[in-house]
């Protein structure tokens, strides 16, 4: 490409190679390393899966034990920190105070993760496990409920779930967030991981660089559409209402919340088993609501656009949000936990930036003012 | 360029079209909005600098009143701020604590910034008049001296000194710091202005674009040589020493600190400026040593290079390490003062960005593993 061809928003550009993560859109498919997250989800753990991205090999059985033991350890946070989220303004994003607490726990590293090429980021998993430490604690003190010191005895999701309530979650509970953590690990080349790796690839932090993600994540066109999916379903109220509502939302041209994604032709893989554990969850809690909402709205949704030849399909966003509501989380924790997720994704990209490291430096066309004179104050 | 050409680092990819800066690297040249920096050097101020960068036109004295006046009114930082600075782990790097706070502020602003295409940053100034202030504050708290309260009578570059020392800076010195915050207050398309857009172009708050923008320039392959520059400067130890120290560098392939540029082909036009200024304040220090260790090396290795017919001419770098060091700042500030500059360019880019967006979404090319088995954890 030369300067006259500028591709905007890069669309179409290739920025990087990437050996991490495997999008098959066309028959709705998506590996991590090579492994299917059909695998993942039913198998295997967060923790296994963030040792999967970042040492590129499902471990032994040692070796995930060390991992694990290592990661758990790690994730209480600092009394400056629980300060930071005391203090932090009401009506401030959780978001916003992720992206500050990471960049700020970087500070708080000893010299093992000096910026440089060759520090072994994988052993500072401190990023991965407490940026769920902050979240929770950042929901428990705005409840006016005290600090939880985080359990190493559960799973990742488990203790998200334990550090929110205070109280130990149901078994299966713990694994359906533990499963959505592994579905939202990785995914590829979005913006928040582009940033990333361009951040990373000044050899600046790990924590630095993930911090930088969580502040493109937050911006409303990337940041996940589970809230207002949830919302959406909440304002439909009813399962009867799914047909009436829709006509009117389609007749308006509304866009439908969770229907479609960019790169999936079929059905997102991670709808599908987000959606089994919802309805598992909601025989659970014995409360059938929401799932019954987003199915009749999938099928009646499903059969127009088949109709009208554009067929759609639900991503993750479209059940998740009824997931996460079913666990007693607040919708402005979603995108956040999003976050929490994506951090073994995103560090799993900065190790592969600085492994055949090129700065990332585009140019841009100077389209401005030719040189004009500068005009004293007095005779503007 | 389609997916078989991929430019690692985006090496010659345009990304963007700008109309903030022009860099003239044939005549070592340099303009903001047209109007060339050696003007702005004599002429402006910070703060009108920072108006013409976000409001694309030098102001009327009217303009330009109601705006320092908005300015200097928002340098003051609240009090979480203050302790997260005093609590911030004695061994992180002020960059840390930079990009940290940019994003804890946001979420102290109320909804005028609320994540949007349409919103005014320019009202919200907070980020570039408060950043000068969390890092005064920092030096002043590791010195264990007592946190000063901003002065709105001084400009941004005096008010900084004033902040750093707890006493108001000799006139010069004040106008000295203010010029080299003017000369670093934007320089077109590097990684951390590319990761400002990047976060701005999801909508993400000014603020949290603007901390991720810290985290890139806080790379070692980014931010600034100056600290470097004087390192070795102070190595030299004499203007005697020059020419032997010199003949040892270059036979070991040594990298001169502040010497040469990607795109400058003459002397850096900020070079220029910060070598008078570094006269002048030797001159008024009573102190020429730094002055002429530099000038000698600046002659010595251009004739040098000129034999060798490779013409190398000092950066920005080359001099102001050695300025700051005479205002009495420490080396690890400088890469954060850079920053404190910066941010008025980098928000400029994201006013940019958000009138003309389009999500920065390149590709990635998938190059790992094919679809493999899980392979369950005891036959491992």
């Amino acid at each position: 490409m030369n300067q006259s061809t500028f591709a905007k928003g890069l669309e179409g550009v290739v920025a990087a190679e990437s050996e991490i993560c495997q999008i098959d859109g066309q028959d709705g498919r998506l590996y991590y390393r090579g492994i299917s997250i059909d695998d993942l989800a039913v198998h295997s753990s967060f923790e296994e899966t963030a040792y999967l991205l970042l040492y590129e090999k499902l471990p032994t059985a040692a070796e995930l034990s060390r991992f694990t033991e290592q990661m758990r350890s790690q994730r209480s946070i600092p009394s400056p920190v629980r300060t930071m989220i005391r203090d932090f303004p009401e009506n401030g994003s959780p978001m916003e105070l992720l992206q500050s607490v990471i960049s700020y726990l970087s500070g708080s590293q000893e010299h093992t993760i000096q910026h440089s090429a060759t520090c072994n980021c994988r052993n500072t998993l401190h990023q991965i496990a407490q940026i769920a430490t902050v979240l929770a604690t950042y929901q428990r003190f705005r409840e006016g409920q005290p600090y939880v010191e985080p359990r190493t005895d559960l799973s990742h999701g488990a203790n998200f779930l334990y550090m929110l309530r205070g109280e130990e979650p149901d078994e299966f509970e713990g694994r359906v967030m533990d499963t959505c953590l592994v579905l939202h690990a990785e995914h590829g080349f979005c913006a928040s991981t582009f940033t990333a790796r361009v951040v990373a690839s000044t050899y600046s932090t790990c924590y630095c660089s993930i911090s930088a993600a969580i502040g493109a994540l937050y911006g409303f066109l990337h940041g996940g559409a589970n809230e207002p999916a949830l919302t959406m379903v909440e304002e439909i109220g009813s399962k009867e209402n799914v047909a009436p509502w829709l006509d009117r939302a389609l007749a308006e041209k509304q866009k439908i919340m969770g229907m479609g994604h960019r790169v999936y032709k079929a059905k997102d893989p991670r709808a599908v088993i987000i959606e089994k554990h919802l309805h598992d969850l909601s025989e659970l809690k014995g409360d059938f609501h929401l799932y019954e909402i987003l199915k009749e709205l999938e099928n009646q949704f499903r059969e127009r656009m088949q109709e009208a030849g554009k067929p759609l399909y639900p991503n993750v966003d479209f059940f998740s949000g009824a997931v996460y509501s079913l666990l007693g989380i607040p919708k402005d924790l979603f995108t956040p936990i999003f976050a929490v997720a994506r951090t073994a994704g995103w560090l799993a990209h900065v190790l592969e930036q600085r492994k055949d490291n090129r700065l990332y430096r585009p140019k841009c066309l100077y389209v401005g003012s030719q040189p004009v004179q500068y005009v004293p104050i007095d005779n503007r």
